[in-house]
This record gives C-alpha cells, structure tokens and sequence, in this order.
C-alpha cells in the first residue's frame, strides 16, 4: 500500500509515521511506499525499508495536489494546516491552509479518473463545536457553530468531506480530536498550552505557569492516542460508519486540580509543586469558552481506544517522551 | 441606500425587486440605487426612481464580486445559486455557483477596506438538515448533516458567513427557506415539483400529477412570505441576533390531503377533482428523507412571519399571480 501523509513534519505527523513503519501495515494491507509532505521539510522516516518521498510544498498551491496524487495512494492521512491561534490571527491563511489545502485534494481525487477512490482520514478538531454546550456532554451530532476562524474551516471540511463520500468519490473519515496532551516539546503561546505544561515542565524539572483555577474541566487524549485514532480510522470499513462521518474521539475528563493530583501520584509532590498559580484574566476568559466533555458511545462502539485516567496519559508521556526518567 | 441583489433574474429576486420599489425603502431607509445582477440578464426594474445597474454575469469570475462591489452596496441580498436538482446532477457547477460565488463575494468584502461593513441577507435552505430528523420538528441548532451537495454548499456557505460576521467582517444573516409554494410558472422536473403543481395547475385548469400519498406532510411558505422574511432579516439588527445568524424560517405544515382539502374550500370540489394520482416510486423514495416540521420559536420571537395555514398560501396565489381569478 502507498500512504500519503500531509502535515508529515508535525507532531502528529511525525509519530504516526514512526506507527505505520513500526506496524508495517494498516487497514490489513502491508505499507511500500510512503509520501510525506509538509510546508516544512519532512525528515526522512527511520527504519523504513519501503519507497519514501519527501515532498516540501504547499497543498494549496497550484500543481501540489496533482503531483502528490499522481501515483494514487490508495491511503491519504491529511493532517496539514495551520493551528487555531494562527488561523485566527491571519484570516487569510486560516483559510489558504486549513480549507483551500482540503479542497485542492479533494478536486484532484475527485478529477483523477481511472476509479481512484483512495481512503481519506482528516483530523478535524472539537473546535467545530462553539458554547453554549450540554453540561452532559457534546454528542457528535451537536450542531457546529464554531467560534474559531479554525474551527469554521475545519467544520466546513467536514461538510465537504461527508459530500464527496456520500457521492462516492472517496472513503471519508472526520476524526475530531480532543486537546492533546501532554504535548512534548518548548512551551507555546497557545491558550491552552498550560495544559500541558503543567505536567511536562515539571517532569523536566522545571517552573509551569497555571493561568487557571484548579476547577477547570477539560476532556484530553495523549499524542499516542491520537495516533491510535488516525490508524483506527483508517482500518474502519465504510458501512460500520455510515453517513454520518465525522466523530467525536473519546478522551480523558479531568479538572486542573486532578490534572496536578496525577502528577504528584506518579512523579512525587516535590514535582508537583513546580507548578506556580499566576491566573492569567484573558486565558481564563478564553477557556470559559471552551468544551468540556464529550459524549463518544459512537466512537467507543466504532472501537475507538484512549486512555481511562489522566496517569496513564502522564505514564505516556513519560514513556514516549522522557525515557521513562523524570527529573528530580 | 444602495441595494445589491445577486440572482436578480430568478422568481424570488423579481419578486424581491419590486417589493423594496413598492415599499420605497428598507432597515428604515429609503433606496436610492439598485444593482441587479445575474448569470441571465435581469429585467430593468419597473417604477424605481433611482439609479439601476444591470448587470449579466457569474459572482464565480473573476474580478465579478470586485465590479459589483465597487461603489459600495450597504445592502446585498445574496440569492445566487444552482437548485438542489442541478447542484446534484453537476456537482463542479454545484459547488462553483453556490460556494465559490458566496466566498467570491466575502472575500472581496473582506478585502475592500476603508471600513467597508455591509450587511448581508443570504438565502439558505432547509436542505443544511439531513434525515433522520426529530419527530417534533428541527430547531435552528439541529446538527447540518446534508444529504445533498446543494445542503452541503449551502451549509458551508452558512458557516463562512457566521465566522465573517463574528469577525466583524460584515452583517450576515442566513434565511433558511422552507419549501416555497405555490411555485409561479411551468411545472418542472423537480421532486418537489408536485407541491406546488397540485394547486398552481388545477386553479388554471390544467390537470395535475400527485405522485405521492395524501399523507405526506411538509412544511411551506409563499414566495409572498419568502420575500418577506428577505426584508425582514435586512431590518434586524445585529445585537438581536447574536452570534448564531442562521435561522429555520416559519411556514405552514400541512399534509398533502390538507392541501387538497384547502383547495376544494377555495376553489371548489370540480378544481381540486383535477389532480390525479399517480404514484412514483422515486419521488416517493426522495420526499421519505426530507424535513416534515421545524421549530421556528427563535425566527418567530424575532418577527419572522409567514401564513398561518394553506387556505391564505392558495389566496396568495391567486392574488399575486392569477389577478384574483380561478379557471371555472
């Protein structure tokens, strides 16, 4: 099988292909080739004995998605656009990356002929929702009204997406995935980025900030969970799925105050009181605003997996991340 | 004001046309110029005393938005578009006509600068909601999963144009149409054909085809009451609205019998003998997906009105199209 990957130099890029080389296969089939594709340059992927082109380029550039499908992946992983933050601050590029990229693909599927109809896995993103929400839980089938430019272009993919595989033209699947964490990596400006500082700093030995008070709930899976996500998809037949294409992915539900509970569990309180409470007026306005929890029985009955309590997520990281060693 | 009307040529645009001469002004202020565009060459306006631009082309071309927009329009009513039939059949002029025309249009208001903010009525349809659908009627916040290209568009569009206004980009508001009836003119090939032509063809002496049974149920509104709702949205003001500017819009629910009964009060037992039944398993198949019923409590609570039964539908009819007379 020839797998393309797009947004294959991020982080969720990076380790899905580490996944597939490590599994071999996906979807019962053995992987030969993988295209890896990205704004920056994609590395090299290690231990892969199969074909691998790295492509640098822009998916809504003209020419890109032809050259990409010429060869007719049978899989395509489209994971490529700009983040919420970005996509809100630059209108126009929101929309170049996270909504034109989609569609370029989407027409070159859809004009290419021959019977192509490749399996297409999207990441979109709980940002599709917008607040108010049902205190029990956003179900998949709560209506996307978005507050984000981000969310707006990711929902509107959606759509398209649903349409093009209702007409037969590909094998859609939307996954929306929940705020990942722990995130590894420097600390960002991103409004949620002390999610996961609060556990990675410390781990690290270092200060995180906490702009939030304790009680704030919010609904998160591990790096490796979405990475599940992703090769679940792509191995589920189209009629477990239906029309409704588009699924929220299950995740863990905790406050910030269980969040540090965790920590201090699996690291010591030692490490758990590297954390400093400076709260932040605009970051806890921002988070209001946000979702808390999801209602995933779809998602679960479709054999979605992700970690049962916020531990496990820190273990992960610790495991994935760390080397199994956390600072002192 | 200077008044803007995409899909000028079509039935709801002439009759939009000729309301806001009649009424000399909208949102409280008097019009002074109107630009009527469309893909077939508008009618010059009757009785208007301002200037009137004419204009034949495609929203989807380039430099077209950049032409239309360039004195400035504060009002466009944007009810340009391909019907749902044609959007299925011809899906690259489907999403061509009905998405890339609207973002052809908000992007060169985007981009027009000097405080350039005008509001923006779009038509919208019922077909954003897919089956299955709840009993008691879809909300506004029923989830948009369409089961056409037409919904799919339109469902797009709706999002674009909410993130556009939340920007501060524009004033939108979406009007989501229920079926119009009666339909004026010719019987045509659509699915939906037949709810209008049970009533327009009888009432003008012709035979009629009803291809599906008596206990279909449906929601309706006049083009009277369509136009309406057009006019009423361009008054609302912003702060009313809030950010959720998509709206189901009111209208009679009726079964097909109730139909025919209201035409028999009207007209008469002999005209209503004039539909014959003759069932067609596909239309019959089609109607079985689509929306009975909504819940218009919000479009209501924000002055939207439309008939209040079938009865004042057919008087419509007969007033604005057949001057006041009915085929003995």
């Amino acid at each position: 099988m020839h797998i393309l990957i797009t947004g294959a130099a991020g982080m969720i890029g990076r380790k899905l292909t580490a996944r597939l080389i490590k599994d071999g296969g996906v979807a019962g089939q053995s992987i030969d080739r993988l295209t890896l594709t990205d704004v920056v340059a994609p590395e090299k992927p290690a231990g892969f004995g199969g074909k691998a082109d790295l492509v640098t380029a822009d998916l809504a550039s003209e020419g890109v998605a032809t050259k990409l499908l010429a060869d007719r992946p049978q899989m395509i992983f489209h994971l490529a656009g700009v983040v919420s933050g970005e996509a809100e601050t630059n209108l126009e590029k929101g929309y170049r990356a996270n909504l034109q990229g989609m569609q370029a693909l989407l027409e070159t599927i859809r004009t290419a002929g021959g019977g192509y109809k490749p399996k297409v896995v999207f990441t979109s993103s709980i940002a599709v929702f917008g607040a108010p929400f049902p205190p029990a839980g956003i179900p998949d089938d709560f209506h996307t009204t978005p507050l984000t430019s981000y969310g707006t272009q990711k929902a509107m993919c959606e759509l398209q997406l649903a349409d093009y595989s209702r007409r037969g033209i590909l094998d859609g699947v939307g996954i929306r995935l929940p705020t990942i964490c722990v995130r590894p990596g420097k600390p960002n400006k991103a409004a949620s980025g002390f999610f996961s500082g609060i556990i990675r700093e410390p781990l690290a030995g270092m200060e995180a900030i906490l702009p939030v008070a304790d009680t704030v709930r919010h609904t998160h899976a591990s790096p490796r969970s979405a990475v599940g996500f992703l090769v679940h998809a792509a191995g589920l037949p189209r009629d477990r799925l239906g029309p409704r294409i588009n699924l929220n992915m299950p995740g863990v539900c905790v406050t910030v105050a269980e969040q540090i509970e965790a920590l201090a569990r699996i690291a010591g309180p030692k490490v758990a009181a590297r954390i400093r409470r400076e709260p932040d007026e605009l970051i806890m306005r921002i988070v209001a605003g946000w979702s808390e929890r999801f209602d995933v029985k779809r998602s679960l009955e479709l054999g979605f997996t992700a970690e049962k309590t916020f531990d496990e997520i820190i273990r992960v990281h610790i495991e994935d991340e760390l080397g199994g060693k956390i600072a002192p």
